[in-house]
């Protein structure tokens, strides 16, 4: 039994909620769990299909990202991964989807306003768009560079990844993530279902203003507040 | 075996059609049920996943919103359950989503008005959005000004909640009720559909108009009128 | 067992139909199967949930809208059932539904234009829309006159019931029919997919056109043309 | 045991895969997988409905579209499908849908523009889609000619059937092909996908812009260029 079994378990877990949340078709997404102590995540495999994994195939990398165990080569985007676990101490897992309507606001680069309540229960911002790199940086090493786009996006917009846990990297798609790997998959099917709701918001009243600041506080704050009184 | 067994049934199997009816994603979403001689309602526990519930897991409340059985805290949205019931003497249960179509035009602070005989099968007015309350409400009392909010809108607009029991919260996501906890889900799925519709009805023709009067009573009276003939 | 029983299980199968092609939810749409030697159609009972139906709850009723066999209420629209079937001699299933796309283009009061070929393949003309009636004929007999409203726009539009087996109730939803039950509902299904694929090409490209003329007719003529060559 | 045993098994198999993934209704798609060794396909046969396939009613036919072995009636798609491996000597699998938002974009003569990072992955062009064939072309010989209406949009727009796996031909639908027939259907569902992406792309933002260059070729190169490290 791997010493990693805990984490390869929760990767595992996590990557099979994604299609059964309808956030993917094929292969299109994978979720990471971090063992802090060890200093290692656990990883989907790249290109394999979600009915044929199992907790044995994911791989063990470090936060420099050199694979540490496993047989199988980890998901092309394991750098992105392994960046943001190394300069973000706080996070437990990260979710990569290309979910249809979060990936359409990426595309669009544009941030999606925070509309209702349903966002912000979640958190009191725009869910913000990082433009997209240079071309310089992505002719060198793209997915370690994704990592940087995304954290440099939140020192710009002086936003902290411990309140807002959800990115568009533009014209690619998002990024999620969270304590947990199971939480950083939770965020990646509420923010397909904010963007859903905007683009309909808009539809439907193409002047939508965002919400009042007063309403937006007190969402966020009876869930996540210091006298939050949402959950047991 | 609780004094509100039945009740508690009732709110838990309620709540669980929620998502069989994609009415809402992980714990988006509430339903209670009355006992009206007991003066209490059985609801969904705060932040409880739907796959983990049980119909022993529901919280008895009375209708000033204090816990009378239950070792769980009751849904967040409690209080604005409590206040209904507390003023509308005919409803015996109450359903609140975020569901998709329904939320956005919550958000777009828009009326869904009637477009056609689905809707007007239902109610021969356009479904009432509650314009978001007062800095002061948010920061008081909310979830029991929410109530108020729902309830001063109908007296506003002359509104039979006998006649229509479905609403839009500004901001926020759709209340809906009924006689029962199941007719306050039913009323929720049937919102979402109408909500559905008008949007697409305005996409496919910009200045489609509301259905005529004539047809609008028709619908309304041949289910609901003295001499319907609707159902068994 | 009855003499009726073959069309009462052509009923209730075809019925049971709608829900699982997600054109209907609870009680909104109704299929019957007609008995053209015996002068009757089995049809639903009105308001009974689809998980609720057997052959047995069928109600046999004949062409002028007498029930002749059944103990429930048959459906709501039996009378624009028996119209259709006393005045178009040969068709022997009829299918109404509520089916979303479809009845947000009867409520735009729209014709769906024939934009390609999954439309041709079915009829070369746009699916027209009947106008709503008028309030006298609402008033009367409502829904005997909603099969006169959809006869007389095939008169006015020399269309063929027999080439075009649907159209859109103005500010209502669709009807379907054709030679069996189960043709009434495959014809819904397949309206809905054509209804929402013409939103979508406007959506696209707001100056789309309809299908060039000989592609049109190669594809109507390749299925339903003397010299088909579609199917076994 | 026929001979071509497997590729009917290979098509058969595919062309199940239409329904579970949401591409087809009724029998609106064929798939074929080809023998090259053999010089012949197997294909679905026509207008027979996927829940009563096997693999023995795969129709054998030959690169000319003559029927080599089987009873039934080869799909009315089959000379599309023999001009297609006829013309493009490195293909096993072609798959034909009318999936909705890849056939709107058909009906509306538009291009797919390559916006993001999920159509890039799996190739670098905009989508195209070939405008309707001439009258006398579809009066002749008309599913022979759209296999030329494919071809020769590829050479005047100087594309490679080998790098671009997908087309949309005008007001018809799409068809996709691969190495495999496993292959076309998966890139029909990624086309699927794609073109309802870019639809609300566009509604999203109506000024969006293609992706830029050096990400969409870094996109495209890690997955089919030389040092490509996506995948096993």
């Amino acid at each position: 039994m791997s010493r990693y079994q805990d984490i390869k378990e929760a990767a595992y877990n996590a990557n099979m909620q994604l299609p059964e949340l309808n956030l993917v078709i094929f292969t299109f997404g994978n979720v990471s769990a971090a063992d802090r102590s060890a200093g290692v995540f656990a990883i989907k495999p790249s290109g394999v299909a979600y009915n044929e994994l199992s907790p044995d195939k994911m791989v063990i990398v470090d936060f420099d990202g050199k694979t540490v165990e496993g047989t199988l080569r980890p998901s092309s985007d394991t750098l992105t991964h392994a960046v943001l676990y190394k300069h973000w101490h706080h996070i437990g897992g990260i979710a990569h989807t290309h979910s249809t309507y979060a990936t359409a606001w990426a595309q669009a680069l544009r941030h999606i306003p925070v509309f209702g309540t349903t966002h912000a229960d979640y958190n009191s911002v725009d869910i913000p768009c990082a433009p997209p790199m240079s071309d310089e940086m992505i002719k060198g090493d793209y997915e370690y560079q994704t990592g940087f786009q995304i954290m440099d996006l939140f020192k710009e917009q002086e936003l902290s990844y411990e309140e807002l846990e959800m990115v568009l990297v533009g014209n690619h798609a998002p990024f999620t993530w969270g304590k947990t790997a199971e939480k950083a998959v939770h965020n990646s099917a509420v923010l397909e279902a904010i963007a859903k709701m905007a683009l309909l918001t808009e539809q439907i009243n193409p002047a939508a203003t965002r919400l009042k600041e007063a309403l937006k506080w007190k969402h966020f704050e009876r869930k996540h507040g210091p006298g939050s009184y949402y959950g047991q």
